[in-house]
C-alpha cells in the first residue's frame, strides 16, 4: 500500500507493505486524518523530541533509525476483523480512535514504523476496544478533528474553570483554536485570544473569541484585565492571599504557542491567583522567574494527550453538532500533497487543520 | 522602645518611638517572634526582593531608603486598645495575628519601618479584628508558630492531596519541616523527606518523616519511587494520559528550597502526573524544561501565604496540641541576639525556628 513514511526530516510516498491486523486488531481503510502540529515538530526535530520523551518517561517516542508512518488524527473504514475480535463494529463502518495499539507494549500510531503505520497510509490497524464509531450523520471531515479537539477538551479541563472565569488563549494556531472553540461550546466567556497573524485572529473572531488582541499592537494581558474588570463581588475571584481581593474575575490563560521565553511572558503578565494552562510543547531548556510565581501563587498546569473518556465525550460534542469546526477545516490534500502541507502550515498561517485523504 | 532596625544588610538594636494604635488597632508587647528565613532573605538580598514584588505585584514590599523593622512571626500580650476597637480582646490577653494592619494602604507588618513595627521591637500595632486570642494552655513559644505552620498549612492544602498520596518534602529547613509537621498531622504518609545536612534530615524524622534521604548518596526521587509502590489497584494514582496506569500511588513534591536550578530537578525527578508545591523562595530567573513538564502532565502550584481561614485553622490545631513542635524550635534570643541569630540560622543546620523575646 502506498504511505508517507518520513526518515531523516524528510517526507516521501512509499510502497510499503499491508498491515495485518493483530489479535483483538482490526484492518480499516483510512479515510481522513489530520495533519498536527507535533507531526510538523517530529518530523523537523525528531532527535530532540526523543531526548524529551527520554527525559519525561524514560522512553523514546520514535524510532529514528527506521522509517516513521505520522498520522494520529484518524478516521477510518472497517476492512477486515483480526483474530479474537469481537466484531462489535461491522465491516463497512466508520470509526475514529485513540491512537494507541493496545499490545503488550502499547503502541502510539502515528510515531511507529510501517508494520504500525500512523494514518498518512492507506490502511491501518487499530485496536477494537478502542474504536467509536461513527453514526451516518457526522462527516468523515469532522469525525477527523476528534483527536485535536479532545486535546483542547483536556486542556480546558485541566484548567478547572470556575464560575466567571475569564479565559486568555495565547495562540491561535491550532491548539489555540481548538481551545476557543471547547470554551465556545462551554460558555466560558468572554474570550481573549491573541495572535500576531491577522489570519489567525480572524479565525478565533469566527470561532467565537471575544476579545481578539494583535500582541505587535496591544498587550494581551491589559485586554484580559480589562475584559476579566467587575465592580460585582460574586463575580470575583477567591482573595489572593497576600493580596486581597482584586476586582477581577478569575483568570485562566493557555499557553498554545510553545515557544521559548514565553511561558514566562505569561507568567508576568498573569494577574495573582491565575491559573495557566500549558498546551504549547516548547522542547529544550526554557527561563522563567519562579519568584513571580510565588509571589502571585500561580499555577502551571501542563496539558498534552487525554483519556478515553475525555477522548469519547469530545467525539460525542461533535457528533451533537456542539463545535462550529468550519473555520478549523481549511484544506484538503492526496497522500502526495503532504510533503508540501507540511511546508505550508509552517509558513502559511491561513492554515488551521489540513486533512490528509489517502483515497485521494 | 528598643527595636531591631534594618538598614542597608544591617541590623542593629536601636530606640525607636512608641508605635501609636490608630483607628481600630491595639498596642501590644511583644512576647515572642520567630525569625524567618524571608527576614534573611530581605535583609540580604532587599532590592532584589522589591524587584521581585515589583515584578509580581506592583509594589515595592519595602521601603529600602529608610529602616525596617522585622518580624511576622509573633504573640502579644494587649497592652492599650486605640480609638474605634470594640474592647473584644481585653488588655493582658495574649494573641497572634495575621500580620497585616488593615489601613486604608493595609500595611504587610514585619517589612515596614518604625511607624508600623514588625516584632522584633518590644511593642506593636494590631489590627483589632485580625487578632486570635491565646488560650491560657498554650504556651508563648508554640503559639508563635502559628505564622510558619500557616504557611506550611497552606502549602499542604495547595497540594489538594488525594487518597493514598505519597509526598516528598525537598529541604528540610524551617518550611520544609513545617510541611512534614502538617503532613503527619493530617495523616499523609509516608513521608519522604530530603536534605543534605544530617541535623536537618535529624529533625524531619523527628518530626515524623517516614524515609529521610541524603541525597548526595540516594536520589530523593528514587525513594520516592519505592514509597509510592503499589499493586493495589484501588490505591494507585490516576492513570495519566499519555502512559496509562503506574504501579504508583499519587505522588506530590514540596519545593522547600527555593535555590536556582532545583524547580527543574524536580521536574526530572517526580513521576508523571505528579503535583509539585513550590514553597520554596527562588528570586532572578531560572531554568525549567517545559518540555519535561507537558510529556508528564505537571502541576506546578506556587504557595506562598495564607488566608485568614488557613491561620485560624492552623492555629487551632496548635492549642488543640495536633502539632509535635519541640523539633522546630531550636533556641531563643533577645533583641540583642537578632544579629548573631541571622548569622546564626544561616550557617548552622542544626536550627529550625530561633524565636526572639524582646523581654529578655
Amino acid at each position: 500500500m502506498r504511505a508517507v513514511v518520513m526518515q531523516d526530516s524528510t517526507l516521501t510516498v512509499s510502497d510499503v507493505p499491508e498491515p495485518v491486523p493483530g489479535p483483538g486488531e482490526v484492518l480499516v481503510d483510512v479515510l481522513a486524518c489530520g495533519i498536527c502540529g507535533s507531526d510538523l515538530h517530529c518530523a523537523a526535530h525528531g532527535p530532540e523530541f526523543n531526548k524529551a520523551t527520554v527525559g519525561a518517561a524514560g522512553v523514546e517516542l520514535m524510532d529514528l533509525s527506521k522509517p516513521v508512518v505520522f498520522g494520529h488524527e484518524f478516521v477510518g473504514r472497517v476492512v477486515a476483523h483480526g483474530p479474537g475480535t469481537e466484531g462489535r463494529v461491522p465491516v463497512g463502518a466508520r470509526v475514529v480512535s485513540m491512537p494507541i495499539l493496545l499490545r503488550e507494549q502499547n503502541v502510539m500510531l502515528g510515531f511507529a514504523g510501517p508494520e504500525a503505520p500512523g494514518a498518512y497510509a492507506e490502511r491501518m490497524v487499530l485496536s477494537e476496544p478502542l474504536l467509536i464509531e461513527v453514526p451516518d450523520h457526522v462527516e468523515t471531515r469532522v469525525a477527523a478533528l476528534t483527536e485535536p479537539l479532545a486535546v483542547a477538551y483536556r486542556s480546558v479541563n485541566r484548567a478547572e474553570i470556575k464560575d466567571h472565569t475569564v479565559p486568555l488563549v495565547v495562540g491561535c494556531g491550532p491548539i489555540g483554536l481548538a481551545v476557543i472553540a471547547v470554551l465556545k461550546m462551554k460558555g466560558v466567556g468572554p474570550i481573549v485570544a491573541a495572535d500576531f497573524s491577522p489570519e489567525r485572529r480572524a479565525l478565533a473572531a469566527r470561532l467565537g473569541a471575544d476579545v481578539v488582541v494583535d500582541p505587535a499592537v496591544q498587550s494581551p494581558y491589559e485586554a484580559l484585565l480589562g475584559a476579566a474588570a467587575t465592580d460585582d463581588p460574586a463575580r470575583m475571584a477567591t482573595p489572593t492571599a497576600i493580596l486581597g481581593q482584586l476586582p477581577l474575575r478569575p483568570t485562566v490563560a493557555f499557553e498554545c504557542v510553545g515557544a521559548t521565553g514565553l511561558l514566562q511572558q505569561v507568567i508576568a503578565g498573569m494577574p495573582p491567583g491565575s491559573r495557566i494552562v500549558v498546551a504549547g510543547i516548547a522542547l529544550g531548556p526554557d527561563g522563567i522567574e519562579p519568584g513571580h510565581g510565588i509571589l502571585k501563587e500561580l499555577d502551571i498546569r501542563f496539558s498534552l494527550y487525554y483519556d478515553p473518556r475525555e477522548f469519547a465525550e469530545t467525539f460525542a460534542h461533535l457528533a451533537a453538532g456542539d463545535f462550529d469546526v468550519e473555520p478549523l477545516l481549511t484544506d484538503t490534500v492526496g497522500l502526495d500533497g503532504v510533503a508540501d502541507a507540511f511546508a505550508q502550515l509552517g509558513t502559511n498561517p491561513r492554515h488551521a487543520k489540513i486533512l490528509v485523504d489517502p483515497t485521494r
